[in-house]
């Protein structure tokens, strides 16, 4: 049922990692006093060899996106983050140093989001290395951010730079070029913007993981409201404006992004420009939130919609 | 990324579990609204098929073995349920079949032990069927128990009966008849003792999961002392003491017991009683925590200690 080393696996690798409450990973589980008079926000990834990274990304890096993907979700509701339980299913034989190097991102990604390993479990698999990790934050009692909340008439605002993660993804497939190694970065190591404070800005948000276009169309029909967006504001990098139009699309609807995607009623615009400015985040306004049936429309500078072969112009 | 079916998927399974917070799992994350002055006790479990369950394994059973094995460690730091997360990672092809299977052993165990789905995660995999349920529990603030708590003195109980899970597995395997199929039974449908309130009455507890002398030898590491049981005074099921004497070292070592395994100070031995009637839970007592090392004695009835080849009479 366990790794041969599963103790000493812990030890050397995980007991480092953990944080006030897990007992030093000795107990069968942890404790947390949360913090009073706040709500508790709570979310879990799953990451599978061969799905969701590649065999041979660094070790580091796989730890870290597992650990941002979770943060960017807690962040899209404007919570901060407390500490994270972890699984890892690992084929016999994988070697020390792939724990070492998971370990060792993942210590540098707590200390830079201020996180700690709370608990988690590891064992054996025929399959290929399988992790999850289920992660707690905390934001002031009923102000946690939903997908629910938009009306329209409130502007959508994104946060930095979209469509760079899934130009990554292509330049990792050998189908891109990639001078500047910026958009793979991206693709590998998600910015998940924790630390924007979203309480009573945003009416509604979400973090982009799917695809702008479909997103937002998430948004839509859980708030009951149509959008549409300008194309031409939707704001690329230097890296993705430079792989030229023909990749638009991939940037509107290829996810992997990781940037907030957020309703924001129109007076409150300022109070989000301060903010970010605070946060040292970039923000855009892309378009509006319209009354009607929950359909995204993508807009080209002369007015005309743009079709998309995937997750526009439809219902979703 | 995803399933083909994943939104369907989860439209039609999960939801039905999700309670109070999920926010119908539409939203990126699960809110809770922690119960005032108290901690929360979190653990985390993985499963993966063919190493913890059988490939043919009723889905059922194992939608409940997954929750009922962390509902196990909650009661034994003497917590109480409210809601967990979980992810599936599935071979594409696995049959809707086995997912409503799945959800619906699941929604038998959220109503028995009054929990509920509070989010998850759903992906492909080329591996084996591999799950994760982290669950979140409460225990009036400070009163959680924990492993290192055990003094010299302390009384050792055990719940319910000894390796019953372990002579099921052996039965799964063919190797051991089992007439009734009370031990199959209880390898695949452990039972978790929620419910009996431990708080001022354990100064240490565990679940046995890895067998009654490696546990032991857990709480007596954690604890900094030793610990001596009788054989004869550890509680075996009428089916285990049919199957005979020489399966007894399989029930002291073999694990997959899911029954409590508690340090008590000689002055409360009436309070648990009284408590273990209470809720219904049969405790007996079976040897004494010593000072020394952190060593585990097995007595046989005459007193010669016993030698096991796993897991008994040695520093661990």
């Amino acid at each position: 049922m366990e790794l041969p080393a599963e103790f000493s696996l812990i030890a050397r690798h995980f007991r480092p990692l953990a944080g006030p409450g897990a007992l030093d990973l000795r107990d069968d589980a942890a404790l947390l006093t949360p913090p009073p008079g706040r709500d508790l926000v709570l979310t879990v990834d799953a990451m599978v060899g061969g799905v969701h990274f590649l065999p041979d990304d660094p070790p580091d890096l796989v730890g870290r996106k597992l650990l941002r993907v979770n943060l960017s979700d807690l962040a899209a509701k404007g919570a901060a983050p407390i500490g994270y339980l972890m699984t890892v299913a690992a084929p016999k034989g994988t070697p020390d140093s792939w724990f070492a190097g998971f370990a060792a991102g993942l210590a540098q990604d707590q200390a830079q989001y201020d996180v700690t390993l709370l608990g988690g479990d590891t064992t054996s698999t025929p399959g290929p290395l399988s992790l999850s990790l289920t992660i707690i934050g905390h934001v002031a009692a009923g102000a946690a951010v939903r997908r629910n909340g938009a009306r329209a008439g409130d502007d959508i605002w994104v946060t930095g730079t979209i469509g760079d993660g899934a130009l990554g993804l292509q330049v990792a497939l050998g189908r891109l070029a990639d001078p500047s190694g910026f958009l793979l970065d991206r693709y590998r190591l998600p910015q998940p913007r924790v630390g924007l404070p979203l309480a009573g800005i945003a009416s509604a948000g979400m973090d982009v993981s799917d695809g702008l276009v479909q997103d937002l169309g998430h948004i839509c029909n859980a708030s009951g409201i149509g959008a549409e967006i300008r194309a031409e504001a939707v704001p690329l990098s230097d890296a993705a404006r430079a792989a030229g139009p023909a990749w638009l699309e991939t940037c509107l609807t290829g996810g992997d992004d990781y940037e907030l995607l957020l309703g924001v009623p129109q007076d409150r615009a300022d109070a989000l420009l301060a903010a970010a400015a605070q946060a040292g985040v970039a923000v855009t306004r892309i378009g509006r939130f319209l009354s009607g049936s929950p359909e995204v429309v993508v807009r080209q500078a002369g007015g005309t919609p743009l079709t998309l072969a995937k997750g526009g112009w439809s219902h979703f």
